[in-house]
């Protein structure tokens, strides 16, 4: 409950459907019980047909808002490479993906209603102009309607906004923020946290007040309409959990915004 | 024109989309000046993003129907050889692939009209009736509208009928047929015709009357509303041609069943 | 220690390397703890390069010996499902899986010293010719000298045996045995052994006595050089320790054929 | 025949078994009557194990030297997209292909007697310390004596030369050189020559004396043991006859540096 007696609301987002064939990754079902949102991914880092189905009937059966999480075509480097592809190619690509995710979607009853793009794609067109422009012409194709959900501050947040798209910024639950809003690199320490209390605390924080301390105790604005739980990390479903717990404790609301 | 005065129709469809990354294969440019229907590879046996977006574009700006060519996962093989996957592997195998080729059919200002199996599935589903469902399950799920097109007599159209769906058969126009109406085996001499005059021949009887001369020169009935032209052989550019010259100067309309 | 006085040895083989990318799969480091022979996929199934070399690694500064796991190009379907290729496509497969491997081993200081099919090819060459000779001519071509690791009663074991190639036949740890030595169906019930103490019994009688007691209770003679234990079922880890333990009490020495 | 009566020796080298199931690729057979170098396909970027082996066989009854034409993972992109892989997977993959190779060259009846990389790795180990420094790990664990065919002034050439390893260079038949020595960018007008005769007449100064005329004409030195002559461009395999006629008629011998 802010001063003006609404309630606050935020999204909660996590990657899921990553696993393919005998190889199963993360906890799906019981991330499920904490976040809103699935970013669900379609065949090219991760996830196959049939585990793009079954989250998707999940994701549908406890009402989380699906998306689809578009990547590289690079399953052997599970999309966290950097690959220096055309952007006739990527965009096609990210099409591709889309439209395979969202048949699955669509026989589990629910639909694609958000792009986010995964591991190097995201990270690249934070500032990759060429490779932005690719993403969100892509899913301008598809769906002008269809929201991205990207890093605050990139490249491809400025371009899709020019082209009058909706974009939604994510703040990260486990990561320290430097004094200007960005996250700190895994390379220095205190990077990651991993105390689910203070994570929590900081994730009402930012729902209630869209702020949060950087590592250099300085109070700092972050633009956030979803929060980002990592999945297949030890002690991920545990953060979720605490963060969403937190989050109800305090009475902000849990919903997707798409 | 038939006895009622009416104009026969019947549909030309042919393989395309099926270059993959550096490797074209078929000349699809010179294919769609001859055929209706478009039986685009979605990835799976061949076809890439960026060739099965090209071809919706092309198909799109020449006016011929798009269908998903649905395939074994099995790039390496051309999605030529058999596949002991699940039903459950095989029906979500087969809707991510009609959902990526819908993207990009939808991009290019068409849509998916169609599903046809490719190659050891096509075959298959003749007889297999575990994969036969799945293959139906998956359209139905897609779409129940969606019309198949098989081969007739197969097992997997009966079930497709049984469920209510929409069932295409098809002839092919450079195959000798037994006189059960079945095509004479390829190992068998004589199971492919090549002479382009007999074969337009053949297939204006077929879209006028319905018949067809088997290899021991009886007279067979055969139900097909589509005919079969080969885009990757050698000569079938010039047969697919011939073929379309030969039904056109016969006053039959040629377009698509869907 | 026999009859003779002197003592019996046998193999504990277990397939490892089947990790890819960021997919893991088993707990190879505690399966090496109690195996003398490591089936290691060659990435065609599962595996990747790195895993590979990795595992190659392990292997040797553990003292175990390196066989090729190779399979059908199926990642996809993990290998367990049959592919219809024809000879020449397996034969070429199996031979580059093998050669592929053993760079890897060679430069982890080791070498490929014997070949274990994997999955549904293991199943297959047991009773399809075609497959079977395949397979046998990859591994002729390659090295007349290099075992095969079998099924007893394969008839690719009849088919390298003929060719005057060195064929090993093993038993499995965990099964159940009908009273002809085929194993029972997975379908049946009690096909799969969970009790530790009484696996690693059986396993000393085989390998002292070569008897086992079937289904049905009567005893039967299992001509096996090696036991495959799981490396990826729950419980695996300590099956495989269970046997090996069970096998040095009883003065069974543990060591590859190969 | 040089002044000193002694006679000039090159290598011809082009990029063979790129063909992938269905896909074929260049016109090996008909290249094969003019290099002495043949750059193996392992099926990263192109090539099968059938291709691979066909190509191996056709390499030896022509008595033509096997290399490994090692590549990113990439077969979509045909091995032309620069992948930032780590030092390790890099490493790993070269060296599962180089023995992937091996194993389909010894059933031929031959051996890989050089490496060479491919498209996006051939560039990006030009300037890429770090992947160089892979490559050139990757080909001195498989075996030190191994030459490594590069680009003059390339990084990994240093690397290798530095390792003790022997490093081979390559001059492009159909290439400007700019006065520096370096190729004239493909986006320059020019870059491309396409007069058989002019290019084999530089190709035989190239041999004899060493030395190429740059676009500004001025003479410059050209370090190269072996000449690159393309396979599958339009004209590909009339300029490598032409320049194989060439240099043979001016009493070059041409054979292999391995």
């Amino acid at each position: 409950m802010n001063a003006q007696g609404s309630t606050a609301q935020i999204d909660l987002n996590s990657d899921v459907g990553e696993s393919f064939g005998s190889y199963t990754l993360g906890d799906d079902a019981a991330i499920f019980r904490s976040v809103s949102s699935a970013n669900v991914a379609c065949g090219f880092h991760g996830g196959d047909p049939s585990v793009i189905a079954q989250t998707c009937r999940d994701a549908a059966a406890a009402g989380i808002t699906v998306g689809a999480h578009v990547a590289y075509r690079d399953l052997a480097g599970f999309g966290r490479r950097f690959l220096d592809c055309s952007p006739t190619e990527l965009a096609d690509d990210v099409l591709y993906q889309i439209g395979a995710l969202e048949a699955m979607a669509h026989a589990a009853g629910t639909a694609v209603r958000y792009v986010k793009p995964h591991g190097a794609l995201y990270n690249t067109i934070v500032h990759h102009t060429v490779h932005a422009r690719a993403v969100v012409d892509a899913v301008k194709a598809y769906d002008p309607e269809l929201p991205l959900l990207l890093l605050p501050g990139a490249v491809a947040a400025e371009i899709a906004s020019a082209e009058g798209m909706r974009v939604v910024t994510e703040a990260f639950a486990d990561r320290a923020y430097t004094p200007e809003g960005t996250l700190v690199s895994r390379r220095e320490p205190g990077a990651v946290l991993h105390d689910e209390e203070l994570v929590a605390e900081r994730m009402v924080r930012l729902a209630t007040e869209g702020t949060l301390t950087a590592v250099d105790g300085t109070e700092i604005r972050v633009e956030a309409a979803s929060i980002c739980v990592h999945s297949d990390t030890p002690g991920a479903v545990a953060m979720a959990a605490a963060v969403r717990a937190g989050l109800e404790g305090a009475g902000v609301r849990i919903g997707s915004f798409a």
